[in-house]
């Protein structure tokens, strides 16, 4: 997905956002919108958006020294996703379609971005979600490409919601690779947010290799390519993924919250609508 | 008030909304956006937030020529105001204090900021305005001071909300000097559009000398500083003169909503709150 006009005041929120959640000062956050500010003349607007979200992390990290600005945020968001696995692990085992189940399961976990917001009430939201049918449904697609896949490449999105990847994981019953950001970026899971969330008892993780919010393949390194391009199956988790590959070509399966007016624009639907798409090969 | 860090990203969404408004294409857009992130490292924090706003629109004006970005909407805003006027007067002539009743007309006229918007119900609204009580309310000050005031400097804010300032300067039936903008920036109200409103007909209609979208004493002119030093009582309209003469001694009586979360802070109140608050000279 290309870069809009209206993606360029939402890097200055997304900046400052990482900023007050690491508890860095004003005047430190005002150097970080400056640098930022220098970088908007050389966005092109036929990247994709996560090649300048990797670019505001990196400014950030060099302009304040932290590094992991949402680990306060990525830890509660875990110890949340934890609370509710118990419950869905049973409304899986509960389903006429467990696999089903636990696809929706796993997009609904794209929600937890907004748990560390005390009045949200992360239990509901997820039954709400549940409940809803996707705007764009290629169930039926991705359970027959799942049933001959021998290998299954599973690219993650954030901290917490990586608890509800490992129960789709699970439901699956297949080898899976589970590839995770290099760095830490907003709140997207890492090594050790993969392994802190299980993954490692059900998955081999990797890391792409690249610092971006998303998957650059260019950024990626040969260790991810060749996963990428041996994988029989590739699950896309979350937004940052899909506004990376959505012009490559598959077997890609987007699951997905748009959360963004502008990802749900490119998509054709509705801003909060659930996505199941499939990217297959041309 | 300051400048927040959360405005920088608002002043981009300005910029970008204005240019949607007057049709400007996504190159030149980009090229208002450019220019805008050159001035980011420049914006002192001990600014007020129209210092800043008027640069946007100044960058607007001069990287794509255009200087009535939101002229179809100024014009649509004050269409909806008249159908609006017969049934808001009588609402005055009705009432057990029609000064009051006027005051709170005046303020709820913010919101046509909105009325461009098909699915935005204004007189519903309004309505729904009328019956809330302001968050601060020094109304029985106000009433107090009017009563014994010779001269009264009105400060405008949008086109549209003229004509419900009309409507109060109708019910004060004092000699109101009626102040807007010297450029047209963002919606707020120029010589041109408080003719288009009728206000020539109540009061003496006077540049403030400034392209600023509030009052920023130092950028207005004599002329404009004159009324402003001998005004026996000065009401300012909406959040830019509120943001731009928070600091100011008064004798200034703001009436607006806060419709932006920092102003709603720096208030003290909620978001949407409505506010008639008394600043005396100390």
């Amino acid at each position: 997905m290309k870069t809009y006009l209206d993606c360029i005041p939402c890097f200055f929120q997304q900046a400052l956002l990482s900023s007050k959640a690491a508890g860095i000062d004003d005047d430190v956050t005002k150097r970080i919108l400056d640098r930022l500010a220098m970088l908007v003349p050389e966005i092109p607007l036929n990247s994709t958006p996560p090649e300048t979200g990797r670019m505001v992390y990196k400014i950030l990290r060099e302009v304040s020294g932290v590094e992991n600005p949402f680990k306060e945020w990525k830890d509660a968001s875990m110890q949340k996703a934890f609370e509710l696995y118990p419950s869905l692990k049973e409304k899986v085992a509960a389903s006429a379609d467990p696999l089903k189940t636990a696809v929706h399961i796993a997009i609904a976990g794209n929600i937890i971005d907004f748990a560390t917001n005390p009045d949200f009430e992360l239990e509901r939201e997820i039954e709400g979600i549940l409940q809803r049918k996707p705007a764009i449904n290629h169930y039926q697609a991705f359970k027959d490409h799942l049933k001959d896949a021998a290998s299954v490449l599973y690219l993650a999105d954030n901290a917490g919601e990586t608890v509800f990847d490992k129960i789709l994981i699970e439901t699956m019953g297949k080898t899976v690779i589970y590839a995770v950001r290099d760095k830490p970026v907003i709140n997207d899971a890492t090594v050790e947010d993969a392994v802190t969330s299980g993954l490692d008892t059900v998955a081999t993780i990797i890391s792409s290799g690249s610092d971006a919010p998303g998957t650059i393949l260019k950024r990626c390194s040969e260790e991810f390519l060749a996963h990428y391009k041996e994988a029989d199956i590739i699950i896309s988790k979350g937004q940052g993924n899909f506004e990376s590959l959505s012009a490559e070509q598959g077997p890609i399966f987007f699951l997905l919250m748009a959360k963004c007016p502008l990802i749900a624009k490119d998509l054709g639907v509705e801003q909060g609508d659930i996505i199941i798409k499939s990217q297959m090969e041309s």
